[in-house]
């Protein structure tokens, strides 16, 4: 751990940004009180940044997914608890918390899913996301019957693959740059 | 194994495809001789497709990286050799062999690049990119350090970094829908 | 994970328990404001329940401990995150926070310890109750030396060795019997 | 390996121990022909040893648990294969040896349990115990449920599951301070 | 990865051979139009190739296996998949190519074989392989039945099981002395 | 665990054996007081049983190894606990313990080598032995050069390497066709 408080890389200031991005993280700030960490440290590489924000916000906020937005954010706490991400467990716990009102239900999932009280398909749509994390060779077509099972079709079985696939990536970005989540979440939605 | 040989999801056949797309497709089988399967199974999501074009042209083919061609590539096939990445070490690898005209490096980097005949600079960025996708906490700044140390700057890590992590993105995308490569890959610049 | 709120074998009501153990359940909801739910848990066997007591308040509560008790929890939430046991990152995360004042450590320690702040002598006390955890049979006195390097000495050592180990009989008693946290932990401290 | 016979840590001769402690040895020494070298061991914290003394005795020695002796006893040597702890494969192995009069099922257990003639009941209790010293975390209703197809009542379960989780403790005692059995125990029993 | 082309271990002319190895040799050079370099590693010790070609030449070559030669060649590549052994993965990966005739096969199997498009019979031997390759101690009778379902016989399950295991030593022996293949290999039967 | 006490596969009678193979077994008979199990389970297919003799003969019993027969048979044992195969550990934890004339050193081999306690150079040979068998793509020239600074030449580092891989092959055949070792070996040399 070093003294940064937002990635070991160069991290530019506001003023260095282009405009698009001033102005999008102006947005954050009115939005959601704070910009992410994640797109601080991002801006270090502009062109990354804008397609990284393109993907993020396409797979996490758009309005026509077969997932709600809770069960996107809940396989991204599941993912990152898989590979011990600070970041993501910190920044998507404090969605879970938001997003389903529930604070103890957003501990269960950054600290062990599996003693969450959830719904089977839920609780499916997790073990595939943890399975496809941790030892993702060993998914196969039974994996993705088993989503079938509890009523997920195809196009939701996409989702479940690309948003948990998605956060091994984020995950590692955060443990290969050792990104620090900004510290408001912590106390936010207890 | 199931009989598909695209994905396990449905596939849109490529007059179901919006024009932006078809046209894509059109310039794929022109300069590449083929229209990857990658993109056409993505097409089942045509968004995400966009998304995910972008971010991919971004990283891989952009001309202005720290890193070449090639050893973006590299960093590709060595992440899809840990993580067992059909898809991936059959088009990646075929990547590595056109690139480098090397015909054998291609086959060290995909069975086992530890044994490949490597610059220590490509021997640190692979051992990078294989710790960052096997044990992605175990990543710290003496990994950072040592690829300081054979020459890498902070740009150029972040790019190991964020190609590696992309790569454990794409690699469970394959795995979680089972996606499968253009046969056309195997007999290409062997 | 299954209805229940304690554990998944039987717990008695407090009417049944012996007369100490009614007495030191009523201690315990003056002083900490609740019955802790794995003495609820333990009372199914009062005898092991007295054993456990006993180990436990020696190893956690004694005065003249090398370790301060924040350590000693920093040990226990360390070793319960290596476990990933649910119980005790609740119970003893609650803990750290209480005996730092400091919520977010509490957080750091039970998600990743090693994005935490800390000092080399207690990066050096964690990591080796993580070993210990994890690969058991890999300590050595390498290891007991990198404690003497930070200034722990004979009887600190023992300390952190039986405390790591002590957690990993708890948090498998925890799994074992899928013991369940008193839900008013989640809010205390932050 | 260090030179010492007991532990990587003092060990106090038995002309400074307490009155108390004193007695017990020399009952040890009478009973069994020998002090266990965990107590000389622990003996470097009375309080400790005191405690330890009390739990083991009411986990391994009490006579009125759901297990025999014997089955205490093979669960500890299975948990203790699992982590390869010299001690206690050591010190149990004997005890099973002694127990069963059986020399060569103390080596099948201490070795490999799964090829020991065992009952179905036994190899249940000894599949739990080695599930739930390697993968804790994947402990659930069904492994439980796996204990009650062979007979095994609540009182039961909670006892294999106290046993494996304690000789995860002492495992770890062992591997933590470098302790060594007793010579004698090897020739015992054969 | 060291300079040499051979083994890291010395390697002695053809000259310094005796007879019958030179004739041997000379055998190899007309009818494989090359002598594999693992006899030319193993002719550091006389004795012992000797004896590695006896075995290797009743495992992989005798007629009167309950095995096709080519079903011997993709255990010989599945483990060495398994155990990510260059060496052997270029040589038998060769061989699946000419001897299936379908140089696709080969890739899939040197790189997961769990992407084959095979038979049940296959599938069942090469899981097999695998898993007795990676957790050994996990093969039990549930494993052979599984053999005995897909139509192998008491001889078939003995040539899975020992052809699994000789490539286990031979992957072995490759690893230690790092031992590397004829580059011929590279480009036949694609 | 099954009821047989050689082998799940076909054991031939000694009758049915051929001439060579009757006198081979008369002489195990005369010299060791039993026929090794593995000879009787490996009779089941004859030219593999030669084969077998030959390379485990030339290997463990020749005279002009650079290794000393306990030295053999301590590779032996440490790498058959690392697969924790029965078979191997009872027959050769047997044989350290008679050519050791030290019943204790067998134990300490057979059930943790690190506790052992033995010269720099047997340790560092026992650790390549270790690691060749449980992460044999981890071993590379630094692994050879411990072995060099302890004095091991280029000929011992290959019996090293080739005595490791070889107990892998029958550490697996073991387990694969669930051999048992002769009850005798147990009570032998303690």
């Amino acid at each position: 751990m070093s003294e940064h408080t937002v990635s070991a890389l160069p991290v530019p200031g506001p003023e260095a940004l282009d405009e698009d991005l001033q102005k999008y993280f102006r947005i954050c700030e009115e939005k959601l009180g704070l910009v992410p960490n994640v797109l601080r440290a991002y801006a270090y590489k502009p062109h990354r940044l804008r397609r990284f924000m393109d993907i993020y916000n396409e797979l996490m906020l758009s309005d026509d997914s077969p997932l709600t937005k809770l069960e996107r954010e809940m396989i991204a706490v599941t993912v990152s608890s898989c590979n011990r991400c600070f970041y993501c467990l910190v920044a998507h716990g404090q969605q879970v918390r938001a997003l389903s009102g529930d604070p103890i239900l957003g501990e269960h999932i950054a600290l062990n899913y599996r003693t969450a009280p959830l719904e089977p398909r839920q609780r499916a749509m997790l073990d595939f996301a943890w399975k496809l994390t941790e030892t993702p060779n060993d998914v196969n077509e039974a994996d993705r019957q088993a989503l079938r099972d509890v009523g997920f079709d195809d196009a939701a079985i996409w989702d479940i693959a690309e948003t948990a696939s998605f956060f091994n990536y984020t995950n590692r970005m955060a443990h290969g740059i050792e990104m620090m989540p900004n510290m408001e979440y912590h106390a936010m939605d207890r």
